[in-house]
């Protein structure tokens, strides 16, 4: 039994060493360095740019710009490809663009020998523009007079849509219902991976070989194929290891760039490395969003109906677009789907930094909103907050009618009493339920659920293959992607678990070339433990099945009677030892009679999905004149279905829970009113640091999910989406005071506590 | 019809752009240099290696000995390992040796910061030796007070074997036979590559990574792994494109002391680059054989029987060992055996250096012996030679009593009246049968066959993998490697012929990657178009059926109906067309109904062989006093079965015309008394430049081979063969001398021609 087992990162050697290769590791010495001109507009026009004085320097190579790529619009987002056109993902951008819709867009590229030429070319080309005002919110580009950020949308709208589900009039109209309307906010805020996005390129005869740190290398040979006009197949693209994505590699923003230029330069090698300020301004965020909340409910606390309208500020490009949005819309129906319904939502196009993919995608702002509105819901009625919840949260069998998703399994309760337990929450609301003076505690919490994979709303696709070494050791070749989450880690214990080896005897292959990796769609959704592994233990049995069939036929056994335990084949009648696979192997390979080399590899189609839950507790201390909120104690308590590797999971937890204190308390990214995005670097965006974040608490409550290959669900994104609610709930629970936005930093807190009269 | 066409080499653009990455090309920037220490004596034991000189230099890491290295024996032989004991390659070396048996031996290494440190710290080692007399020849080491080069070999044979077949006496005893007894020499000669042997070997986790420009990647892994005694999955091996091996990389020589290299210096990566120098003296050779024949034949010119002894000269170690003789012995049988036969071959160790495998594996030496051999039993017999052979060669079905091998197709009569014709024989010879003064001119010519791949001596096995990409194209990854010769090119004609598509649209992966590779055991014997193509053919099958399956279930149709012709499916019966590939691509990846990845793998173990045949016709004109030949005109014939690529075809023939005039007219290793190489490098060896190769001839008879996968035979090897002897007979023809040792330089000519009373 490997599975559950807390076993090493099969990584953690190279990684501790600094032998890991990432994609800076790997740019060859002699290669040209490209850098990218950014707008310094953020709605407009490039009129002219002068190259002139950047070519007259030594050591510039080339300068591109947006007159020079083809006329190709191309689609960003990190989705697999669609066969359905209304289905596609949105093309709105070219390789460089001449309509300039957000400070820092791309609108020239220079080639030049190295970095610091780079930067100086960069600085000598000459932008003329002409602007048009700067569209910051929704509100302002929903004006009737606001210009078109896109001429395909003339009204700035990417998408609205509507979901209506139960008798709505029925539902509001019986008697005696208690009422709550209230609006949410959440602000953009960045992924902040360790490693920023890095590419590079360089020809192979008539194809185009892009390396890069993104997390869905076969999605990025599309777009790039998309983005340049050349078939598919002359596009080769390799993943070494990344320093992190959370969701921002799920984008495909430099590597058609990349590619291009290494066209331009007749195939040398030409990388792109980004800055963290160039990350921060042009690459991806969270999405901001505002939440209009309006529930009805009877007196005993039973939700009779819930009207929610979300607006979501894309900026300048639709990137994941709309389906953040309305994924976060479906995340508040299906944990509390029971009644009636109505849902608006509309992505509307801005001029700040495009929102796109981060880790739970949309959830960590619906489930703010939408947990925060429970506890005002729950102290309108009275009604202990988690016992509010227990009445009316989703249960095993519960079908999300706009999704058709199954609640194949469901510790939530369970994990409600785990959390409650934890923080002594009886004694605790007791104990707080009067304070007064500048120092006051609180607890609170929230409870969250979260689909693990894209399916129903994208297709869902996992490959694998299994090579067997001399040895009796296998090579498991993933289409899916490590990106520092221990992918790698996990699959090697499940092809352990379901050959019937021991892990060490598993050797997975981190890098990703879509030119021999099986397919698939890479890290997202937290879908690759429930899909990729899948397609993982389809092919190892497939893999089996062939071992156990040249047994047959060299030893004279029966095939079906054969069992694979800790590299032994065994009859499973006699349980007697027929060969060892290192044996058979040998025999595999160099037999004069019968010699081939025994490998797997299959494709799995998913056509499900389930729902991971859990809840996170919080005690806090907030200083009432400081406006600050101190984490006094914090747990997260998580239904993940079976945990592959305890020490992993865990792991996976505490970067989730102290992504969500960020978000609940500190980050933000600010704007002036030309767009400029103020604080995109480390010093000035307030991200948490080791001395920000308290100890943090993490218990799992497995459970076995049938749907799935080993009982696992959704773990990589949900550790972060409780967080700000509970957090926001504990203040509540301290002060009385309800913060409807985030981040509860100082300045937010301090008007707040002056409105309530506190100071 | 793909197969047959001339189309360009698919690693052309990058080979003649400067972009194809050769080994030295990938290493790392910050690799450290290993460099061995190579012995100063031929034949003696290292008593103490002072280091200390050495390790005291700055920027010198670490100095590792023959005291150091792991005590393990290992094989260095490229052939497919053997399941049965005796059948195994010796293992007689060690990654350093303190037993010296050759001047150049490996004794120690230096792992240093860069090139020039790693020279001066080699330089700094201080060696004391224990000397023993050097054995230069088989005749020294065989005498019986000569010491024991391996104790386990106390009479210096590696290797002895006898063959007989037929009624020897009663062969020998008909009447009126006569009678031809002759001793036939060969000397050592380099394979010389253009590309060194050359590696660089690191660490991931507790495996170890080599790279390395070899012609085995497969068999460079368990080597590898034998060597250090490391399982065979903990080793992986990169092969990237390789400028030329010519048997020389079908050795494994330095990569165990790369591989050791890495784990002393922490998983660091160590780079070994052999300069031209050390490749002359550690590598490999050409063994030097002579032969000793005996041939009855009756007045009408039927041969009656056939006695051969030969003896090689296998210098230090035994690399491939006997089998290189062995081949040559079986080889001077199959070309004309309907005969009573009597063989032996002895294998002797001496104090040169070791020989190895070398393009057509020993062929070329015996062929020069008998090819030369039936000119002189010709003039005995004043018959026409062409006429002489064409009553005693190999015809259609003819099987080899020694190893079974069939003639299963045979164009060498037709080879023959194409060459006669070409070279205008009868007026040649009729002219040039009278001549005097110092200038003559002769034709003369020579036969061969040579068998396709190493059944039944070893084991054959090809795998391939075929992926199908989203554009229709596919990737075609191959264990079978690329090292110059063209494999990819002919690879992807076979791919596009089998499944019906452009050329083009094959893109056939070149780096083979033991990780994700399919087993094969590499380039040599001219095996891979034979063994590996009929892998590829046995997986494009395979595929197809995929696809059709696939286009089945989509589109209702009849999978057995469809036909793909020009990247489109059609039915067989209508010839309507159904889907293109492209579509079914598009569909199989991204359907909502049906996704899947679309490939196919599998291996191939051939258990058949077949004969190439050709010949060459050479015209030559003699300077007698300068004693120099000069090449009028020089034509091969070959019957490789059915031609994949014309253009490549004849670049390979050109290539092994070169290297046969080079081992005709002026290669040879010289050595001193103390074993030591006296021209080991490109000054002193006399390698045939451009200015020295006269225009070379090249016509093909095509058969049709059943037995192979697309009708082709051996062609690599081949050309090499028969150019020696052509030339040889020319010079007969031309003087009347019979010329009976190589090389034919003007030191060997002078002598020849003085003991003829010519000069």
């Amino acid at each position: 039994m490997v599975i559950g087992k807390s076993i090493n990162r099969v990584d953690a050697i190279d990684k501790v060493l600094g032998r890991a290769k990432f994609t800076e590791d790997l740019i060859p010495a002699n290669a040209l360095v490209g850098r990218v001109m950014h707008s310094t507009i953020a709605n407009g026009l490039v009129k002219t740019i002068d190259t002139s004085k950047a070519l007259l320097m030594d050591g510039v190579i080339k300068v591109v710009s947006c007159f020079d790529v083809p006329n190709i619009q191309f689609p960003t987002a990190g989705h697999p490809w669609s066969l359905d056109e209304s289905h596609q993902d949105v093309r709105d951008r070219k390789i460089l663009n001449q309509r300039v819709r957000h400070y820092g867009d791309c609108i020239a590229a220079v080639l030049a020998k190295d970095e610091i030429i780079a930067a100086r070319a960069i600085a000598a080309l000459n932008v003329e523009y002409e602007e048009y005002p700067v569209l910051l919110d929704p509100a302002a580009a929903l004006e009737s007079e606001a210009d078109a950020i896109h001429l395909e949308y003339p009204d700035n709208i990417l998408k609205k849509t509507n979901y209506t589900d139960g008798d709505w009039q029925a539902a509001v109209h019986q008697e005696g219902l208690l009422q709550l309307k209230k609006k949410y906010l959440t602000v953009p805020v960045q992924h902040c991976h360790i490693e920023n996005p890095v590419c590079f390129a360089y020809m192979e005869g008539d194809r185009i070989v892009v390396v890069s740190s993104t997390q869905i290398p076969h999605i990025v040979r599309r777009v790039v194929s998309q983005a340049l006009g050349i078939p598919l197949g002359r596009i080769r693209v390799i993943k070494p290891y990344v320093g992190g994505g959370f969701g921002n590699k799920q984008d495909v923003i430099y590597e058609p760039l990349a590619a291009y230029l290494t066209m331009v330069a007749g195939g040398h090698c030409v990388c792109l490395n980004m800055s963290r300020e160039e990350t921060f301004s042009s690459s991806r965020t969270r999405h901001g969003m505002e939440f209009y909340l309006h529930s009805w409910v009877d007196r005993k606390g039973n939700l009779a109906a819930r009207y929610v309208k979300g607006v979501s500020n894309q900026g300048g490009y639709a990137s994941h677009g709309h389906t953040v949005l309305a994924n976060a819309i479906s995340g508040y129906r299906n944990l509390y789907h029971q009644q009636a319904i109505r849902q608006e939502a509309v992505t509307v196009y801005t001029n700040i930094c495009s929102g796109g993919a981060m880790r739970a995608y949309g959830i960590p702002q619906i489930n703010f909103a939408m947990e925060s509105h429970m506890d005002d819901l729950a102290q309108k009625l009275c009604i202990d907050p988690i016992d509010f919840r227990k009445r009316n949260m989703m249960r095993v069998g519960d079908v999300d009618p706009g999704t058709g998703i199954i609640c194949h399994s469901n510790g939530l309760e369970e994990c409600l009493n785990v959390g409650k337990s934890y923080i002594d929450w009886q004694k605790k609301r007791e104990l707080y339920r009067e304070q007064s003076g500048d120092i006051r505690r609180g607890v609170g919490m929230a409870i969250f659920s979260y689909k693990t994979g894209a399916y129903p709303s994208a297709m869902e696709i996992g490959s694998a293959r299994v090579i067997l070494n001399q040895d009796g050791s296998v090579q498991v070749q993933m289409g899916a992607t490590e990106i520092g989450q221990g992918a790698d880690t996990v699959f090697s214990q499940m092809a352990a678990e379901t050959i019937g080896i021991e892990p060490d005897q598993v050797h997975v292959i981190s890098t990703q070339d879509t030119d021999t990796t099986p397919f698939d769609t890479g890290a997202y959704g937290s879908r690759q433990s429930y899909v990729s592994g899948a397609a993982l233990k389809q092919t190892c049995l497939l893999f089996l099945e062939r071992i156990f069939c040249y047994a047959a036929e060299r030893w004279g056994c029966n095939s079906i009677d054969l069992d694979l335990r800790k590299g032994m084949l065994q009859s499973k009648v006699t349980g007697q030892t027929v060969v060892s696979l290192k044996q058979l192997a040998m025999n595999a390979f160099y037999s004069r009679e019968h010699a081939m080399h025994i490998t797997a590899e299959s494709s799995y189609q998913c056509k499900d999905n389930t729902y991971a839950l859990g809840c996170c507790f919080a005690e806090i201390e907030v200083d009432i004149r400081l406006g600050r909120i101190k984490i006094l104690d914090i747990v997260n308590v998580h239904d993940s279905g079976r945990i592959i590797n305890p020490m992993l999971a865990k792991a996976q937890v505490h970067g989730g829970m102290a992504m969500g204190l960020g978000y609940a308390l500190s980050e933000q990214m600010l704007y002036n009113r030309e767009g400029k995005l103020l604080n995109g670097n480390f010093l000035d965006y307030k991200l948490p640091t080791a001395m920000d974040i308290p100890p943090l608490q993490v218990r799992f409550v497995e459970t076995y999910d049938p749907s799935s290959p080993y009982g696992n669900k959704s773990l990589g994104e949900p550790p972060v989406i409780p967080v700000a609610a509970a957090v926001r709930n504990a203040l509540l629970c301290a002060t009385g005071v309800a913060i409807d936005q985030l981040p509860m930093n100082p300045p937010c807190l301090i008007k707040a506590f002056q409105a309530a009269g506190l100071i």
